[in-house]
């Protein structure tokens, strides 16, 4: 019943877009034939792995050139930048958009998909956040005062009780097929949240490291104020990471992107719903 | 047709709720029952505004701390993050909520609603970034070399083109009803996207300012590290600004919370669409 309304629902959409095209006439109706919602979805998608691979180039970039990476009482806060990169941002993203990027999988496969890249995202993280702890006290520079560090752990402490919750909640051992569907939409709002906010974070990270080690240079043409080559290389990661970010987001929440999803989703729920209740 | 099938929907949506409440025992379901939705939304509604006000106070506070308003060279710029929280936030989050904290108000009176907290915002925005602009004039500071300034100058050019071709398209003179059914999922992502991304430029720029104020002091016990009692203000200020922006997204995106709008817009569209094609 819930599939068929969904089947019914996608091609009644279908049908006022066809609908509507034809008052664009020939040009944009050929360009919205053409570029269907999977060529779309495919598009976006390759833009959406440039960006971030261009995203850990930068982060990479950034830090060879102050320093590069190493053990060492400085150079070991190097990793910090990068790993979150990774970690918060790529590895995130890629997890949440594994169900539409996967659509001829199985839908246990999917969600395994989902579960390592998500995984990988916070064991990731939390490396990284040792690299600035172990840097801040070898320093002794006092932990966790920034709005940086009291923001950025409270997001990768949610996002790890998250990925545990949900793993017993959807995965193994699974929860009531009731208090799945209840929980859902906490899950997708949890998430979207968490990768805008994890966006945001790292961006009050690079104004925080472009302050702190440009702003203390002897040369006046160096610092941030005089935009030297490193801070708009800088710049430039910030607002690659904001497109990066919108742009996901909008393919997470774009309706015609989640059918083949939220078809599987439902006929899954509807089937245990049967098997629960019988 | 659309309107009906939108009223079926939530009829069925709110069956299974129902249903599902009686898994939950006696208690959750007394409380489900007690707190509707619409109960919930004026809750959310409450908080939202006790939020807001205390983001104006924490702004206004915090200025004062560190030299009031004036118009000499120095307090001039302590207008800026009130004039931004004001506008970027506070009344971009009620012009975004108008169409749900006015349910029974004609369509007509809502539009006129979020147009008129939509245009404060962008006025107020602008004049934030004015007294920024006539501070770094003064003191010989260079212009929008920050990455919170590309991304607030982007954002606020952003938003201000957004408020007037929406104007053009949805309030006077009005497009075709198609136009607006088609361009209207992007006013609302846009919309969204812009309150998220201005929460975070605050961020930035709450840090920004807590670093180039505080780091500076002679005394160790006053820097930034040290957390002061002004540090704990902001940092304070930022988290709420992060709850605050995770409320109002989500309350404007609960399907629950967006039904009555849903509904006027679907038959509004049903009427202009039978209006146009007659």
């Amino acid at each position: 019943m819930s599939y068929r309304h969904s089947q019914n629902n996608y091609n009644r959409n279908h049908h006022i877009v066809d609908d509507d095209v034809q008052h664009f006439g020939p040009i944009a109706n050929t360009i919205i034939t053409t570029l269907s919602q999977d060529n779309l979805f495919w598009l976006c998608m390759v833009i959406v792995e440039i960006l971030a691979l261009t995203l850990i180039i930068c982060s990479i970039c950034w830090m060879l050139q102050i320093g590069g990476f190493g053990f060492d009482d400085n150079s070991i806060f190097n990793f910090h930048p990068v790993c979150m990169t990774l970690g918060m941002i790529v590895c995130n993203a890629n997890g949440i958009l594994a169900y539409r990027s996967t659509k001829n999988w199985s839908y246990k496969r999917q969600k395994t998909l989902h579960l390592l890249l998500q995984s990988s995202a916070i064991i990731i993280s939390w490396i990284g956040i040792a690299s600035a702890y172990i840097f801040h006290d070898n320093k002794k520079i006092p932990h966790f005062y920034s709005l940086h560090s009291w923001l950025g752990l409270t997001a990768l402490i949610g996002v790890t009780i998250s990925v545990i919750t949900s793993f017993l909640t959807f995965y193994y051992p699974k929860a009531s097929a009731v208090y799945c569907k209840l929980t859902l939409p906490f899950h997708i709002f949890g998430g979207i949240t968490n990768i805008a906010l994890s966006a945001g974070i790292c961006a009050i990270g690079i104004t925080e490291k472009a302050i702190f080690s440009l702003n203390n240079k002897p040369d006046v043409n160096q610092q941030y104020s005089a935009l030297p080559s490193i801070a708009i290389l800088l710049n430039v990661f910030g607002v690659i990471l904001v497109i990066f970010t919108i742009l996901v987001v909008w393919m997470v929440t774009k309706p015609e992107f989640k059918n083949k999803y939220k078809q599987t989703l439902d006929s899954h729920y509807a089937l245990r719903r049967q098997t629960t209740l019988e």
